[in-house]
């Protein structure tokens, strides 16, 4: 199952010429789950690799300007293109409100928004994987989010199977999806239990435990960076994160890999990435388009797969 | 006096991978007037040779959404930076009804923001020009506005001057701003009074008799073509029009040249204006970052600048 997550947008707070405001896109499968939408999302979807597609799940952390306000005009877009099926958006316990904000903005659609407020540790149940919100600290409503994969069966072993007198074929089956079959048990012929893969993405946050907690040896943790240590006062008083707190964090919690995001234009990535190094190797600061693609634990470790030159496609659709 | 056209965002309704939503700045001398907002502005204007200067007035067509998403992000960041001085929004009747809906998604800021309401006909005078605000047709309130320069005195003749026995010096600049001096009158040795230029835009609307009496020997009208002829019918029902009517509308007001804007995906720009170029010769079809830089007439005719081929500066910003 293929998982990868697309960074459309690793600004924080105002654009810069080379990165747009904040959203991140995670694929899983056929799912593609959008995590925040700050202005100018549509066109960043627009320009990737995956296009404008036909979004089912948006998950909103905060409702901070540069996280929320691309939502009416991707709204509107899809509406354009006589969209029928439902929309969900979750995010914290204000959503509603927010919505109803924006709705005068948004004016008429062609099909629902549903929205849904979530609470920390709630989970969502998905095919294979579940999503788990958890409260951060960015002194108000804020959530981060993880996709947490189901762990999988062991390998089967059908040497084992042969030897202990099960036949090729159907009975292999029934051994595999767990039962017994003439008095071989599964446990005989299935290897371990192997682990899921997980994706953490904390939002606006200063650095704090239940992050720690939940990106415990995840596979990527994707954590803001607005500032660094030389302006750690400013990341106390805004409840933001130096790229230092982030990488001990990530250090603490053994993450495969972290991805820094939400940069201030004030730094140098090069200056960004030294300083998370200094606390944690494996750290990479993504540019707007870059991908990191997750396999699965037995066929390797995750890999940061930068932005093709030319993001912009032909811009001749058909009608 | 230096006056050019810098096209931020020429999609129309929805973006592109290339277009951006429509904003259009108009630089006079020092003058930055930026005409509508649409989603994105602010970075189309940090990604444009220009940078996100501290505008100072912002002149809005109308107020589909597609026109002003750009506003509350646009003025976020401008508070961010601890702006100061007032900014100054035009626009038709409601513009103070529409702010008061996206007032609280755009939060406290640092500075003033006035609104001023327009109507038809009615003008701002600015020294050395004054812009005037014209009903279109676009099936609500909605407003083209046009930058139109005083006219200049004409070429002094120092020859002519000196013939007639006046002295170099102080008598030379009394005879060009108007004075008689020792019996000689100033139009004995001033040429006769220049034109100035003209730029003219429409924003969204049907082709309108307004629009062509306004644009009447215009330097530059930038008109919408949101459609071709074989989609006329849309183009009516939805107060947009065809390049084909832009072209004839040029066409009947004598233009310098034509604009279009407003441009659809579903068309190539080579269809555009090869429908337009039927009716009308002068006619480009700029992309983003695209110029149209006006001369004075005597200096010669209006010029179309295509974009650098990287529009994005450098991405660190000294603090």
């Amino acid at each position: 199952m293929d998982l990868d997550v697309l960074f459309l947008g690793t600004a924080g707070s105002s654009p810069s010429p080379r990165r747009g405001l904040p959203a991140t896109l995670v694929r899983r499968g056929g799912d593609r789950l959008l995590f925040d939408c700050g202005e100018g999302t549509q066109r960043q979807l627009m320009r990737s690799v995956v296009g404008l597609v036909e979004l089912e799940e948006l998950f909103i952390t905060h409702f901070h300007a540069d996280h929320v306000l691309g939502l009416p005009g991707m709204l509107k877009t899809f509406a354009l293109r006589q969209r029928e099926r439902e929309m969900v958006v979750y995010g914290p316990r204000g959503l509603r409100r927010v919505y109803e904000l924006l709705e005068p903005v948004i004016g008429r659609l062609t099909f629902r928004v549903r929205l849904v407020e979530l609470e920390g540790n709630q989970e969502l149940e998905r095919d294979g994987y579940r999503i788990a919100a958890f409260e951060v600290d960015h002194g108000g409503p804020g959530l981060g989010y993880a996709l947490v994969e189901d762990p999988r069966p062991g390998q089967f072993d059908p040497e084992r199977a042969r030897e202990l007198g099960v036949r090729p074929g159907p009975d292999f089956g029934r051994l595999q999806s767990g039962e017994e079959v003439d008095g071989v048990r599964p446990d005989q012929v299935m290897g371990e239990t192997r682990r899921g893969r997980k994706v953490v993405l904390t939002g606006d946050s200063a650095p704090c435990d239940m992050t720690r907690l939940v990106a415990w040896e995840a596979d990527l943790l994707v954590h803001e960076a607005t500032f660094l240590e030389e302006d750690a006062e400013r990341a106390v008083e805004t409840r933001h994160s130096t790229a230092a707190q982030a990488a001990e964090l990530a250090a603490a919690a053994g993450v495969q890999i972290l991805a820094l995001t939400h940069i201030s234009p004030r730094y140098s990535i090069a200056e960004v990435r030294r300083e998370a190094r200094t606390a944690f190797e494996r750290v990479v600061v993504p540019r707007d388009f870059d991908r990191i693609e997750i396999p699965l634990p037995e066929r390797g470790k995750p890999v940061h797969v930068p932005a093709p030159d030319r993001p912009a496609r032909p811009e001749v659709v058909a009608p």
